[in-house]
């Protein structure tokens, strides 16, 4: 089933202390996208100027991307220029251009309308209402945001929410959006807003999964060699639901099994500078990286003890 | 089989955003014994001032822990005195008075010299050595040790990691001992020192062990009202060391679930001031956690997926 995302396409200049990249592919629909191509069809929703060179199209296209819906408007790209420090856990942005992203204003195609499987990038909370008044009837509609519209967006956030099956924030995010800095308490707050689903991101701490009473949670994957984690919560939540759209299933297990794929390919997207990493993968590779993510987790049953007290 | 522990008893005074105590009882070897009397004969070897309360060391022996290596000194009891943070992350140390355990010395009684399971507890590495050169050939030599330590006692610590068999320490003091950021990177270092296992806790995240080239990571148990977290750590060796001393296995399985156990014990632990809540618990309490555990971070395998690109 076919995924429709909105979100931000941009160019990106990323400081880690493994180097330094100048203008690469960025931006949320980006990452995602490409994470979410490997397990199902996705179309595109976001704005380029007329800098944006045709060979990232190109590239989109080869990734099996419906282009139809980046629009190409006068005036530049939209440009995110950031640096990370010794531990990679802190993040300054340097520089943000919105140039033609200022005015993005979604309006979906007909063959959009009527997606299966939504996701609302992380943009103006307005904008997300927008575009949930020109879907019809998805299956699931799922959405990211940050502080700045949390705190600036509150009344449309609140009607977006209300409409949302699945949010997928940061742990600062929650914490933020329900006022409470514990996280279960925080889940539970959010949860009457409107997700019946809520997916927590914690970086290098891995992810929380909240469905009605249950909770879920995994590490991250272990990276030895994490170059640039620029893009791993959007490549995160486009393996979430490339998973959910391919296998068709919303029950606790097929979002467990979401969940785990988006720990994957974030896993695999921090390797490497941009999405040059998702960039050629298979899906025997990335299954893989499933199996060894489930040895790394796993423990037994207890066994009965001798002589613990009773 | 029984478990020899070395490290501090000790008077706490502990303001949390939840409240405070003054001078409850405290210390590694306080912590570190209550959690592993649920699973194997304890015997604790520590030392204590005139002021210590022999309500404390009848409550020791209600657990079933072996009190004749506490030694009794004319002196006051150590005392420590910090504060956390409002998300329970940070802790200022206020006060610490060392008192009658600055001049620690542990000698062993003869009964305590041939115990199967020993745990070095977060002291001096001289004093760990010293225990070292007592006891006849154990099954397993585990210890803690802290900052401190690795960069004031570089020489003796080395010497105590070559003898060890498990290493159970906080995720900066893995990076600090292998002068390395990488979690990774840093426990293959610190595999070379001597330990064959290596366990690194994350506090609210977590913990990983470490086993040859093998790696496993679990989340923490999530714990709604978290109202101290002192002793986390300590708790959480006692289940590691109670689990292993009652199961007499040591292959990777035993680890993984010596690990979970140890992070059931924690999140019991941090649910009130001191080792309070560690007090009253029975066995089937402590293995229905773990089930819980269990069902909180499990996923399946993958299924085919239709529509993948290949």
């Amino acid at each position: 089933m076919g995924i429709l995302v909105v979100g931000s396409v941009a160019f990106d200049s990323i400081k880690t202390p493994f180097g330094e990249r100048e203008e690469i592919l960025g931006g949320s629909a980006s990452y995602f996208s490409i994470a979410a191509s490997y397990f199902a069809d996705v179309s595109m929703v976001a704005v380029v100027g007329e800098d944006f060179p045709e060979e990232h199209i190109s590239f989109f296209r080869r990734k099996g991307i419906d282009t139809s819906g980046l629009q190409r408007r006068q005036g530049k790209t939209f440009r995110w220029k950031g640096e990370y420090g010794y531990d990679l856990n802190t993040r300054t942005t340097l520089d943000t251009q919105l140039n033609v992203f200022a005015d993005f204003s979604p309006t979906l195609l007909p063959a959009h309308r009527s997606q299966e499987y939504v996701f609302l990038g992380n943009i103006d909370p307005e904008l997300q209402l927008s575009v949930l008044e020109q879907v019809k009837r998805p299956r699931m509609i799922a959405c990211d945001t940050m502080n700045y519209w949390i705190t600036s967006k509150k009344e449309a956030l609140r009607k977006t929410l209300a409409r949302t099956d699945l949010l997928i924030i940061n742990d600062s995010e929650a914490r933020q959006l329900a006022e409470e800095p514990n996280l279960i308490l925080a889940a539970r707050h959010i949860l009457k807003l409107g997700p019946k689903t809520l997916v927590i991101k914690r970086g290098e701490y891995g992810a929380l999964l909240f469905v009605g009473n249950s909770v879920f949670s995994v590490p991250a994957f272990p990276v030895q060699d994490v170059l640039d984690p620029t893009g791993a919560g959007d490549t995160f939540a486009g393996g979430v639901m490339g998973y959910l759209a391919a296998s068709g299933a919303q029950d606790e297990s097929a979002l467990r099994k979401a969940v785990a794929y988006g720990t994957v390919m974030a896993s695999l997207n921090v390797m490497n500078f941009g999405p040059l990493q998702l960039a050629d993968l298979t899906f025997p590779e990335i299954e893989s990286r499933y199996r060894e993510f489930r040895k790394i987790t796993v423990f037994d049953d207890p066994v009965p003890l001798r002589g613990q007290q009773p």
